[in-house]
Formats: structure tokens, C-alpha cells, sequence
């Protein structure tokens, strides 16, 4: 107890391909001070840490010194939790062609602890430390966005697997025959239908199958955004109703499966596509009712992430932190 | 290290609709006793447990009395770890119309801690115990018999889920169109196509399908089970071994599939149907390779339970009884 008051903050980096995004957080999740630098303004990771730790040392002054930070938790594409690597990062420059023990370098940097994990699995724990599943033991997160991610919380532990690779349910085969090409390179996966690109995939289906007219045949079909499907369908446009319907329909088949797996009791929803709210809830939670196996009937909570959305990603970040020695 | 040599057995009942199997085994898995009742003989729990236990005084004497005995393990159908109960067991009939507290009730008339959970869940304790999983801290067994039954270990912990039923693999779905009815009352799940009975459909299938000759069609085709395929593809029946690759084939695809959530580093199969040897195990790993996302390729190892056949669920069952307290 008394490490953790003089040590009352952690710091979180967001990772993505474009912007880093850096926090520093107390306990309850409040984010005490925030930074940023580009990521792929940097050719080799030395120069990425060392403008990270720069750019970080203001912050870290602001909250009185590096004495107060515990740890640092970093969420990221391609993240090795176990090795504290980022492996072969098709979007980050530094990271596309080889393994970076990224935690490594930084914990030299600065000092202290640091963790790393995938973005999807930054979110399960920043849901259980900060959101919706504090107090959960047993629960799924899954991120509808450019792709689909998920985080496994199973005895209030991430499952991380042999390799610190499990959970990619948004590559569980959904259909097996004439299946859509996933970016994986496989077919029929989760995320080729239920991503935020799988449902512009579906509207322009929906689209091309009718002469059904849609407040969608405005745009340029190549052109249209899950965005716009959520527009059209908060203006009452039946195909996109449909296209939402459709996404949601298949991810409770699917969570009927997960639920098969880990009987959590709670899916928790993170990502753009959920800004959609009851247009893809509603669907998810009667597709799921209707093909759970009976003895997981009625147990599990529907819930969309309790993060705050433009800050979600540095939380769950963070929330790493707490749990390093 | 004292209490363990002072009791350095435990119990283990395998219990099935028709036989209750009792076993006192030591820490390295070897049947010092054992001995059996009939299920079905009693109408009522108490006289079950009674008649138990007398039969288990005997064996306890043999190896010097209840004081050596550190616990009792059951491994038994709808099975619940959490509660210590048997929920609507369908087949044992002082079980079927209500829920059984029979881990309370042999603790209280035994003395000792008895811990109890489900036929698969004992066989992944088991192997984690005394079989090909020791030292293994993320694997998935899969127990092909009259069902098709799952225990997933994570983190070295059994996968219990938020209702003490998570690992139910046998119901995930891999047919979402013209999909099998399942026991279960869904359509398309893995046990309707790859438990033993599953098998045998399969065979039925594939020769009302063709005219193809095969061992198979001088028998009833309503009598034929796995066993019968299995001999006549030991034979080199043509048609035999194709009702093998199918089978093989769609449990490497759930596999892949698992995989995707849990990352083991082993998968070991269990049952009547793993007799078959290679017959279903190479078209297994030929097809989990084929369909594993890329990530995960290489990673699991697909192995044969490493238990007795005849008294593996028995050791299974009683391998529970070293974790309780």
C-alpha cells in the first residue's frame, strides 16, 4: 500500500500506426497529463524511443517526477506480451521487417517496468482496471474497428496462450463456404464481415443484390464508410437497417461459440462500429438468445466498453501497469 | 511436504450411467485399489452415496485407512466445480429431474475434501497430472466418445467460466448451413459429426451416397458404429477411410478455430474414437495446417492421451482431488 502511494501513476502509450499517443494515469483512471509524437516520423526505434522519453519526461514533471510512475504499459500491433516485443508490424515503419524488444527499450530509458500487449487485450484490462468489468473475472472484450480484435479475461486473467498470441477471435471461421476473403489471407473470417470495412463490404453488397432504394446510393459505393451506413441507418433506411442487422446477427452466432469456450459473463463491445449503439446491440443480443446453447441461456451481459472513447486506448494502456513487478 | 506424505492418496470416482468406478491413486498415478457399484441399482442419492461408501471403506483399509487419504475426485456427467453438484443428468436417474450437492454429501460422510467436475474437465486434470501435459500450462483436450467433450487448460488452470461450464467445444457450430441436429437441439455442432456416433452417421452418409463397395455394406447400416469403420479401414476399405479424413478434417478445422481463442501448445485427444491411431490423427494435423491462421502455425503439438485407457477417467477424476483444499 504504501508503494502504491508514493508510486500513485502509471503511464500509458497508445500505439498505432500513425499517432503515439502517451498518458499518465492514477488509479481510478483519470488521465493526470497527455502527450504525443508521430510514429512513423522515425526511421529506427532508437529515435522513436528517445523522442517518446523526451516528449514524456514534460509530462512525467508535471506529475512530480519519474518516483511517481510505477510502471509504463504500452498497447500495440503485433505486441509480444511475453517477450515485451513488437514483431513484424506491417504498419509501423520501424517494426515491419524485424522483432523489437520496444518494453526493454524503454524500461532502460526510463527506469522502470514496462509491459506491452495488443490493443485488443490494452482494452480487457483497461475495462476490468478503469471500465464496465471491474470486478469481472471472466468476460470477453471485442474491438470493432479496422479489423476485429479481442481480449480474454478467464479467472480474471488475460489469456495470453503458449505464445502471447491467443485471442484472434476476429479470425474464427464464420463461413465456410464462399466464405470473404480476409486480410489474413484465409476465407469466412469474423473480422471480413464485422469490422467496420465488413460492413461498408455488406452495404455494398446489399447494394448491388437490389434496385432497393437506399439514402447509401448517393455515395460512391467504393467510397462508403460504416459511417455512413450508421447515418442512413439513424434515418430510418431500411438496407442500411438490414446491414446492421446482418453484422449483428453474426457476431451472436459467434459469441454463442465464444461462450462455448469460456462462458464469460459479460461481451464487451469497443470500437467505432458501437457508436451504432441498439442498431447493432439489439441484433447481436437476439442472434445470440437464439443460438447459445441452453445451458449458457441468459447468463452473459451484452455491454458496450465504459471507457471514455478518445482516451479509451491510453486507459487501457495504462492499465498494464498496474499489474507489473 | 509433511501433510502430503502423511496422506499421499486420493480417491477417484469415474461416474457413468451404468458403473461408478472408485480408485485410490498416488501422486504418480498408480492404482493402489479400486473397486465399482452400479449407478442405477439406487432410486435416491443418499442410498448411492451409502452403498459408495461402504464399498470405498474396504479399498481405504486396504492401503491403512481414511488418515492416508488427502481427498476424493469426481469426474461425473453436467457436472458443476463451483457448486459440488450434478444438474439434470439425464442418465443417472437419481440425478436426471434435480440438482445433487454429491460432493458435500461424500465429503460429510467420508470426512475428507471432494472436489467434482465434468468427464473431460477430469481427463484435461488428468493428463495436466499424470499424462502427456505435465508441465504444460495452456492445452485442450478433446474427448471423442459417445459426445464430443472439451477440458481447456489456461495459465495451468482449468477453464471453468463464469457458471462452471465453459469448455463446451463439442457444441461450437461448424456447419451454419444444412448442419446435423445435435443432441443438444442446434444444428451443425462438432459432436454431430465427430463423436463416435457422429462416425458411424458419417459412414451411413457416404454409403447411401454411392455404390461404391465397401467392408461396410455387409453390415446393418443402422448397427454400424465408429468401431466397425474403424476395422474396416484397418483393412484398407477405401470408402472406411474417407469417413475417417472427413472426420479428421473438420476436427483440424475446429481446431484452427480453438486455436484462435486459447493459443495451446497442445492438443490431446481422448476417447474411443483416438483408437483409430493415425487414421484420424494425420488428416487432423493435415488439416489444422491448412487452416490455422499464420500466427499459430507450428506452434501445437497434436498428441494421444498419455492415461490407461481402462482407467483413465478414474485417474482423471482423481487427479482433482490434489488441487482441493
Amino acid at each position: 500500500m504504501i508503494a502504491q502511494q508514493l508510486k500513485p501513476y502509471v503511464i500509458g502509450l497508445d500505439l498505432g500506426g500513425t499517432n503515439s499517443v502517451f498518458g499518465i494515469v492514477d488509479s481510478r483512471g483519470e488521465i493526470k497529463a497527455t502527450t504525443a509524437i508521430k510514429t512513423q516520423t522515425y526511421d529506427n526505434v532508437e529515435d522513436y524511443v528517445n523522442a517518446s522519453v523526451e516528449a514524456l519526461h514534460i509530462i512525467i514533471d508535471q506529475v512530480g517526477g519519474i518516483d511517481k510512475i510505477k510502471a509504463m504499459g504500452i498497447g500495440a500491433p503485433n505486441a509480444n506480451y511475453y517477450k515485451g516485443t513488437i514483431e513484424y508490424a506491417p504498419n509501423i515503419v520501424w517494426a515491419h521487417e524485424c522483432v523489437v524488444p520496444l518494453a526493454d527499450l524503454f524500461s532502460k530509458k526510463l527506469g522502470i517496468p514496462v509491459g506491452i500487449t495488443n490493443d485488443a487485450n490494452a482494452a480487457a484490462i483497461g475495462e476490468m482496471t478503469y471500465g464496465v468489468a471491474r470486478g469481472m473475472k471472466n468476460f470477453i472484450v471485442l474491438t470493432l474497428g479496422t479489423g476485429v480484435g479481442s481480449g480474454i479475461v478467464v479467472n480474471g486473467q488475460l489469456l495470453y496462450g503458449c505464445d502471447g498470441f491467443a485471442g484472434e477471435l476476429g479470425h474464427v471461421i464464420m463461413r465456410r463456404e464462399n466464405g470473404r476473403l480476409c486480410g489474413c489471407g484465409r476465407k469466412g473470417c469474423l473480422e471480413a464481415y464485422c469490422s467496420a470495412t465488413g460492413v461498408a463490404r455488406t452495404a455494398r453488397e446489399f447494394l448491388s443484390e437490389s434496385d432497393e432504394p437506399s439514402l447509401l446510393r448517393g455515395l460512391d459505393p467504393n467510397k462508403i464508410t460504416s459511417l455512413d451506413v450508421s447515418i442512413a441507418a439513424g434515418k430510418g433506411d431500411a438496407l442500411a437497417h438490414r446491414v446492421f442487422d446482418f453484422t449483428g446477427e453474426m457476431l451472436g452466432e459467434a459469441c454463442a461459440d465464444f461462450a462455448a469456450f469460456s462462458s464469460p459473463e459479460a461481451f464487451i463491445f469497443f470500437g467505432g462500429l458501437v457508436k451504432a449503439g441498439d442498431l447493432i446491440m439489439n441484433p447481436i443480443k437476439k442472434s445470440y438468445d437464439e443460438h447459445v446453447l441452453n445451458v449458457f441461456k441468459g447468463k452473459a451481459q451484452f455491454l458496450i466498453s465504459g471507457l471514455d472513447g478518445s482516451s479509451a486506448a491510453v486507459l487501457g494502456a495504462s492499465a498494464i501497469g498496474w499489474d507489473i513487478q
